[in-house]
């Protein structure tokens, strides 16, 4: 039955599924009585990463999770973003399909361009580029506001000038997974809303006020592009267990999490869906909870886990007070925060300190295993107060309360109180901040709208939280930098704490 | 039998088949006991179009010509080059998927991206400019010489500066279908040997000497991109006949015909072979005809249909020496060239002055029709010379003399001759046509190679075959401009005439 429909709305894609997860969600709404599954998501977040090139092992532990819940006989599959191919293969990063034991099949195509879907969003964003001149040509804009995207890194594309020896227009490129395109891809239930959040896009300016995509470009010529962009590709663990990838904002500069449309569609299919948002819990899992599930009507998680390495989490002391934070931020929220601790080899042997450790913690009892090697075996018997606890949560800690009217600057001091531990008092400005703000707020009206309806995305280092995350806890702060709206997905970036978000990382 | 063959090569992606042809290929190599057809390729060609954005229709007559065909009963199918997106969403031209009822299934997936081929060899391209990049970084380069790529037209792109603010390095992008990743793609038979032409390719320079990627980058970086870009896609037209399509360079910067694999393929399952090599004649064909077929083991075309619509053939008096140029000079090299006019609507009152006009210009008996109204039916009755034309032309025609070892400058002299009308004595240098030869050459040495063993690429509008078009017979030149050498796909280009070839058009 289930599976019929599933069938109905897939189609064969080289080695994966392409799932028309619109039309599969229109047709469970259009027929209410049409048997589906309501599946509670469970976040895979993790400690704040040292260096953001160094996971802490995020994916294997979504892959060895679900291989394990299934092992139990309990339906579970995972929805996870898009590698950037672009870093995979410029070598600064490895793939991102988990590894030995917990892995997907044919990674090969995962990390090297799934079925071009990055690909094809990046083309649809430069060629709304190429339209916004074409308006400067037509002079209905004298100033473009749309970056020009690369999945490829490229050190000497930070900084270009387009037009050159004529206009010199000073351009910086950016990586296709940070775009606003991107953006609105993972936040849309449909091609309309799609093409009408693309429409509310601000192309640029002329004399000085916002003009709007919509006003003046086919939109057909970039939903054409996206028609199987917007698909998730579905694949299998090598134990076989269901994944579905769908789309790859970045989250220290983006939203971080995937497709939503992927998600609810998984959540009709299977009893517990887990979603893996990453870097760490600052980063994706408070952009799931403040964006996704507050502004945008995902699911609020029944659960989260927590992963970290041994070393991440001990190594450096004047750092080690993140990991508890991040467990306990959890808990606060009503979302059971299970620790988990992805072992690296010759690590086996500091399994009863680190379970001493947690205890002194008050943490909840640690799952523990090196994943790499053992697959989800290892976590079979040790999931049982994780299984408990997503079964015991119900939908009452699901509806959340919008921060839509709060002010931006208010949202923030919530996210950074909440997220990074610092209090409103010690969230500063840095100067021209509220002029950023306040210039932004001035472009929203322009097209009708109010900055304060926006939802807030924290754009910072995915390695830090706060402007010095090693000073002591008193003395910690967070700048407030720049804003920067986007109309179209309704999102309103703030550049915070260090930032050192570079949209083209270096070659290595 | 031959269908299981290619089962076993084809996996499903979407709506299209996608055929691993070099696999296909090797296994009929590998068992030369295998049954296999041994089909004819017929070039459908065409006139020199008045302008490069308004096509004859050569696609539209291949889908017409294989349907009337197969209702004929005779095993006929088309290789054609992928459509280039970009330039299709910018609007300056239309799909490239033929029309009305001589049209392709799914052109909106056709024009609209394929299955990623594109996008795939740009993002491999780019990579390779970042790998570059990072050689100049590292002290191995300080030059480079691989232009950066884009689908999407734009045209600020035409002239940009680099790592702006600092070391300001001028380039301009160019459109993907030009690059040398797409020409390798197209002349190579094996991944081993598109690795091999990579590696070959020049990176740049380190004191004033060539540097190869081989000696710098890990190839199977690129290979894993390319991994399914290499692939031809089969689908089919409106009335079932079997089409293939792989890679699309253009014909007046590059090559300008579809990938050699998936037209040896192609002969491997039909008996006759239809491959577009546009634009006119003097591009497309002359490059199927010189390129590929002398240099690259590609198959003497059996025939040639070239195409003209009644506007193009007649309108221009100063240009209509072109069209009967074109169809005797494929007859002097033994191929039997047959005229088909592509009525649009509201001509079918010329059908009886056409057939005059063919008559007295001494043409093979013309085959006219409205293709997007009355698709391939019209054909049917109109094709019985043809047929026997690719019966009787047998492989004495096939195998045909290298232009290796002549100088570049008397190989130009030869396609000016051939392919253009011009004699030798008005075949003339630009200043600095000498010196960037020279250096070409020189370019070539230092990587232990002889400019005179690469395959020459004539680099020209595609709207004109010399100087002047419009002038007498007797004063027509053809100036030679500037030499570039792509010592991976083995080519020199040889930029000539008028050379409008903006690798950036712009948006309309």
């Amino acid at each position: 039955m289930a599976d019929e429909l599933f069938e109905k709305f897939s189609s064969q894609y080289g080695v994966f599924k392409k799932i028309d997860a619109f039309g599969y969600l229109k047709h469970l709404a259009d027929n209410p009585e049409t048997e589906r599954k309501r599946g509670k998501v469970v976040l895979v977040t993790a400690d704040t990463p040292l260096k953001a090139s160094r996971g802490e092992g995020k994916t294997t532990t979504t892959i060895a999770l679900i291989d394990a819940l299934r092992k139990r006989g309990i339906d579970a599959a995972a929805v996870l973003r898009q590698p950037s191919m672009g870093i995979t293969s410029a070598g600064s990063k490895g793939g991102a399909s988990g590894g030995g034991k917990a892995s997907l099949n044919n990674p090969e195509f995962i990390d090297w361009g799934l079925c071009g879907e990055m690909a094809s969003i990046e083309a649809a964003q430069n060629l709304l580029v190429s339209f916004a001149e074409k308006a400067v040509d037509d002079g209905l804009l004298d100033e473009i506001l749309v970056p020009r995207v690369s999945e490829v890194p490229s050190r000497a594309l930070r900084s270009i000038a387009v037009d050159y020896g004529k206009s010199n227009i000073a351009e910086r490129m950016v990586l296709t997974p940070t775009c606003e395109l991107m953006q609105i891809v993972v936040l849309s239930r449909s091609m309309d809303e799609i093409a009408d959040r693309v429409g509310a896009m601000t192309a640029g300016t002329k004399d000085g006020k916002p003009v709007l995509f919509g006003s003046f470009i086919d939109m057909w010529r970039i939903t054409n592009i996206l028609a199987t962009a917007v698909q998730p590709a579905y694949t299998e663990t090598v134990e076989g267990s269901p994944v579905y990838i769908h789309a790859g904002p970045f989250a220290n500069v983006s939203i971080g999490i995937p497709g939503l449309a992927a998600v609810e569609m998984a959540c009709a299919r299977h009893d517990i869906v887990i979603v893996e948002a990453g870097y760490g819990a600052d980063a994706g899992a408070q952009k799931w909870l403040d964006v996704a599930s507050r502004e945008y009507g995902a699911q609020w998680p029944s659960a989260a886990i927590v992963v970290t390495r041994a070393s991440t989490w001990r190594d450096d002391p004047a750092l080690s007070w993140r990991y508890p934070f991040h467990v306990a931020r959890l808990e606060e929220v009503g979302i059971p925060a299970f620790p988990l601790i992805n072992l690296w080899d010759g690590e086996d042997d500091q399994i009863d300190s680190l379970r001493s450790f947690a205890a002194e913690a008050g943490f909840r009892r640690p799952i523990i295993g090196n994943l790499f090697r053992d697959g989800g075996e290892v976590l079979v018997s040790q999931i049982d107060e994780f299984v408990e606890a997503v079964a015991g949560n119900e939908n009452e800690v699901r509806a959340q309360a919008s921060n839509k009217g709060l002010s931006v600057v208010d949202t923030v001091r919530k996210i950074a109180k909440t997220a990074y531990g610092v209090p409103a008092e010690r969230v500063i400005f840095k100067d021209g901040f509220e002029q950023s703000l306040a210039q932004a707020a001035e472009l929203v009206s322009a097209v009708g709208g109010n900055i304060d309806d926006l939802a807030v995305v924290a754009v910072k280092s995915p390695a830090t939280m706060t402007d010095n995350d090693s000073l002591p806890e008193e003395e910690r702060t967070v700048t407030l930098k720049k804003v920067e709206v986007r109309t179209g997905a309704g999102l309103v970036h703030v550049n915070l704490t260090t930032s050192l978000t570079t949209p083209m990382p270096k070659i290595v």
